[in-house]
């Protein structure tokens, strides 16, 4: 049975993992006869976002790894111990987690760094030629790992298309329902919320995005 | 095109709603053709608990609604606005939030209480003859809403099984991937997490019970 590592990033779309991507991964990893086991990075959040109202709430801090482990049902170890052997492969939900915990993208945009020990775990699975696949903003931090040159998609909206450019990725449009791969760097990604209108759209791509990590695995 | 109502307990599975089961629930209820509003009510939760280390988070509060939101993305309402003409049908998703924060089962058993916005939504539903499905531990609530002679499901723990009989209702063992239908009273529940070991078992209780809540309504 293939072990794929999920690394999550909180819990909620606007400071941590988009709970629907999350679960959508899981969901399609057991559905497609394979394993899945959660990472996080033992961190505070950049912030924390009441999410009725949208603001951020100033006097609290939350831990990434804590709040992961809602989505994980307390099964989430830290990202540290991550050991590429045990997996065939690797997936990043997205949600604002993504652009603010794992990395700062959100803030910095093409000056962006990733989280020290989320880019040791994702460079891991590319040295080792292992399949990867990011979701929804998650691969805004395809060019971080990857270094220039990769094919990759956050869906169609020219901004963040343009920041991602500057990084050195090839930055293909794509459909909530489809999915972008690069082969030689056995590379997926998939626009999911960054397009979705609602939770189906948002599987179309991510169900994708699994089996082809899953076929490359 | 049917309309269902959702109530959400918070967020993560031992101090809010399952968040699998919600997820599956939305998930399902957007692929059977039909559309979900989420509500919850306007309260603090009984308790925080850290779901990496399961122990209670003693200094933090946290509030059912605004956690809540976290699934919902947003998009959700206090249960006191929830209006019964506007849905065909209710969902439950489990979760100790439902035993801790729609009700106080997880504390006093067959003698609990629900929270009273969730009362008066609940009854709403059973007064207008209007289809309901719970989920996991929310069936525990049942004999609540609809007083005695109920036929249900927690699944097979007889500890649970016993408390909601004391309290009135017919407890019909069930497997996971199965769901029991009262006709009667339009009321449908299926364990998920109270005996899944995964979320491809939980899918398929859940599944059925939206099918049934759906074809019903």
């Amino acid at each position: 049975m293939k072990k794929i590592a999920v690394i999550l990033s909180g819990c909620g779309v606007f400071d941590g993992s988009e709970i629907h991507e999350a679960v959508l991964t899981m969901l399609a990893i057991n559905q497609q006869g394979a394993q899945y086991s959660c990472f996080a990075p033992d961190i505070n959040q950049y912030h924390v976002i009441n999410h009725l109202t949208g603001e951020v709430s100033e006097d609290e801090s939350r831990n990434v790894l804590v709040e992961s482990a809602r989505i994980a049902r307390g099964e989430v170890a830290d990202v540290k111990t991550l050991v590429v052997d045990d997996f065939d492969g690797l997936i990043l939900p997205g949600g604002f987690g993504a652009a603010k915990n794992l990395s700062d993208f959100a803030v910095n945009g093409d000056k962006c760094r990733l989280q020290a020990d989320v880019l040791t775990a994702c460079q891991a699975f590319a040295r080792a030629n292992k399949a990867a696949g990011y979701i929804c903003i998650a691969p805004a931090m395809i060019p971080l790992v990857y270094g220039k040159g990769t094919k990759m998609t956050i869906g169609t909206d020219s901004d963040t298309a343009a920041a991602v450019t500057a990084m050195g990725a090839e930055h293909l449009n794509c459909p909530v329902n489809d999915i972008v791969i690069d082969k030689d760097h056995k590379l997926v990604s998939t626009p999911a919320y960054m397009l979705a209108n609602n939770m189906v759209e948002a599987a179309s791509g991510i169900n994708l995005l699994v089996k082809e990590v899953l076929a490359m695995a």
